[in-house]
């Protein structure tokens, strides 16, 4: 079918971005480090985008919009922040263009036309918002503020990977104002959780929550909290990321309350964010080298009817036979593809769903009816049956919760088979290069020993995880006393 | 309350804008041109997104996401479309800041970090999306292409109005491929019928279908169809558009198709757009001098119940009684605000939900318990009358029925009563000056005619009607012949 893709093992790197392609998710565009999201692959983020926004939604957060554009004097009011993104910012400097006087039908950028002041496309919208807050906040009666955005957001990237690392990307970004700081705690708190539970109970990938170390935290953030996850080459990526801000922005910004008893604070602040490199996670935790594997909840398409056939009237008895099951399915909300296409056959059609990831296909033809039966194959295990026609609609809802059930467990067994204790750096080298995966490790704490780590290893701390116990321990690296394990990995 | 707003014979200019403020939908940021949408006004929004985008994927459309950048030289290949939008053009040029070296914690755009392709702010997406199209098109197996984007765009302005006329906005954008001229031609019309069906059926005001004239044409489009409403001041406002491209971009990006006789062929292409503007004739349609009206089709709030209470037990006993109500209302998937708070007086909660537009209002106190009754107000007539508190959950959908229903027809008869005919230039000037609104008149066709018309009277031609029958006369503008009137109106 010209749609071969390399198989993990060859080249896991290739494997995905043909797989990307292949499978009509996303393209590079001829636009430098921006990609296209085609209707599949959007498809997905649709389903994302409903799950999350009703989870924002059910805990008490609303939606609205702020600008794009951010000037430069609002942009790096919060230094840390500013500083963090400078060398990352795409500049809006000229808002005009004019006809090329030496060259007919091109145009130029108009020199008339400068701005006074540049803008930042926005690569996150802490500033703007905080610029906006402190409007809205006067007193403890106009907190919290729990407010979402949905948007795109630029960050100038030289070297660019479909979903995982791109110019500008789709996401959402949280961003609350408290009247405490414990309050402002419990949100962060609240925010990973709920993404872990996304990203674990639709997505079907298991994830480390922890805090970030000094080193990686977002910059103006007090504290970063974080959900890694294990890719299939033993790699992590950070899937989601939820800040507690502290004061810094209501610094920055001047945004103060008056509190109850009449006395000004400055209000405290959270961000939080996840976006389309989900879709990256979603493809690299599951996918084999047959194509997408998507669990049941995100899928585009739940189930693929393809029924066999030599002539119309063959069709038409197949068609008559599984319309009442499609009419079932679909009022029980499962979206279906009959894939009665006569240009193509059935091996061909099975080929293509499966590099889709479609979750069940159901193969009918005269035979089978003749039997009153259907064939039934699951998408995760390749696993294929053939089942009694009658109450197939009733089986099917089943058959995909066991699917996203057995999708999430499986990623729960390869990620527990690939984390391993190191207590020595050697050891610690070995894993890295041999299995690879998440390596639990004594550190000593410092952002010197990090990076030394980094450099000779190319593996970072994904995070502190919030469930690991106190064990006194010396650093892999330095040989300093430390408290806990942190969790080590190469990453995404 | 502190948030009178001005009447509208006041200043319908003034009391637009307040309006817009005083009821939390939008307002300006401190970006030049651009505006916040805040959470009321985004919810809104929102259900707009989900009728429209029900409808588009009801008619086979999908959606997918094509960069916000496009870089110069691909912006100008169609050169119509370039001309018309060059002149408000945000323009990304450098791609990096960095520390300003003679002043502290301040940034400068980076001159190292000059890109070499210049690169504009998407003003609508044809040029991008059709050289994408050139690598998704071959045969006409790949056709129709039948896709839709929500985004933000960016078209300079100057002078700026909250949802009306902003730098930035947001708007979805079809962009459709086709084998054929008869069918662009009619997914051009099918669009136009759907901004119809969504403008008149969900938000409630009627609207003229109809083709722009050469002058008011898309640039780059063949024929541009638009819809027209009449706004309470007399003036129209465009709410939607529907491109039919003919092979112009097609040509420009040189994007053909092998027929099924294996002839190439350049493909047919469609553009459509409604943007937040929406919201702003949503406003100025039905508003009154206490506030909004919102239609119940979208509006975030249907029903707002206030407990009338001098205490406690007073509060606990009106909540047992309304508890029953709202269960059964939101089962029905209306959304009810109990207005409890202890902070506010009724009459005070009574102007505030009527400035946020809630249609429909429930009262209930000790009084109305011991009778067993509830008083119900609905916003858009202001009537209120004491009803049975028994099967009153049976009948709040009936009234919001009511209401939606009585909106779109007041809405009707205004415009109808505001449309006139005029069969001199004298009679046509006094119309505008006088009574305002629509006036329908003979043109003889020309754009210098349209001008001239423009320029001493401000009114344009906003459509030649899809369903104005054919009809001699002479233009009322230059005595020459014409074939069928044409509708005139000043416009936002």
């Amino acid at each position: 079918m010209g749609k071969e893709i390399p198989t993990r093992s060859e080249d896991y790197s290739l494997w995905y971005n043909e797989l990307v392609k292949k499978a009509d998710l996303a393209e590079h565009s001829d636009v430098r480090g921006c990609m296209v999201i085609k209707p599949y692959g959007y498809a997905i983020w649709e389903k994302m985008q409903q799950a999350l926004d009703t989870m924002f939604k059910n805990t008490g957060h609303v939606n609205a919009y702020f600008p794009l554009f951010v000037p430069k004097s609002m942009f790096e009011a919060e230094e840390k922040n500013a500083e963090g993104f400078a060398k990352e910012c795409a500049i809006v400097t000229h808002y005009r263009l004019k006809s090329d006087p030496h060259n007919m039908g091109k145009l130029i950028v108009d020199p008339d036309a400068r701005l006074e002041e540049e803008l930042v496309v926005r690569p996150t919208s802490e500033a703007i918002i905080w610029n906006t807050y402190k409007k809205w906040i006067q007193s403890y009666r106009d907190l919290p503020l729990l407010i979402n955005q949905w948007a795109n957001v630029v960050r100038w990237e030289m070297r660019t990977r479909l979903f995982l690392r791109t110019s500008e990307f789709l996401w959402q970004e949280g961003h609350t104002a408290h009247a405490t700081q414990e309050e402002a705690v419990r949100e962060t708190e609240q925010m990973l959780d709920i993404y872990a539970e996304f990203v674990e109970r639709f997505m079907g990938v298991p994830v480390v929550k922890g805090r970030k170390s000094e080193g990686e935290r977002f910059p103006g953030a007090v504290e970063t909290y974080c959900i890694e996850a294990m890719m299939q080459d033993g790699k992590s990526l950070q899937a989601g990321t939820s800040h507690f801000l502290g004061q810094n922005f209501a610094q920055a910004f001047d945004v103060k309350f008056a509190n109850k008893d009449g006395t000004l604070d400055y209000v405290w602040g959270t961000s939080w964010g996840v976006s389309t490199r989900l879709i990256g996670a979603l493809i690299m935790a599951h996918s084999d080298d047959d194509g997408l594997v998507l669990p049941p909840k995100l899928a585009p398409i739940h189930i693929v009817i393809i029924p066999i056939f030599r002539n119309g009237e063959e069709l038409k008895k197949v068609s008559e036979a599984v319309d009442p099951i499609m009419k079932s399915l679909r009022a029980q909300g499962y979206a279906i593809r009959f894939d009665d296409r006569d240009t193509q056959k059935p091996g061909f059609k099975f080929a293509e769903w499966e590099l889709k990831g479609v979750p069940v296909r159901l193969a009918i033809g005269p035979r089978d009816l003749d039997k009153a039966t259907i064939e039934v194959a699951r998408r995760d295990t390749k696993a294929k049956e053939t089942r009694p026609l009658a109450g197939i609609a009733d089986e099917i809802p089943k058959l995909l919760d066991d699917i996203q059930k057995n999708m999430f467990e499986k990623a729960l067994k390869f990620r527990e088979n690939l984390t391993t204790e190191a207590n020595s750096f050697d050891e610690f080298k070995s894993i890295l290069d041999g299995k690879t995966g998440f390596v639990s490790a004594h550190w000593d704490g410092t952002i010197e020993t990090e990076i030394a780590i980094k450099d000779e290893t190319k593996a970072t701390i994904r995070c502190i995880p919030l469930d690991s116990k106190k064990e006194k321990g010396v650093c892999i690296y330095s040989g300093r006393p430390s408290e806990q394990r942190v969790l080590f990995a190469r990453a995404y």
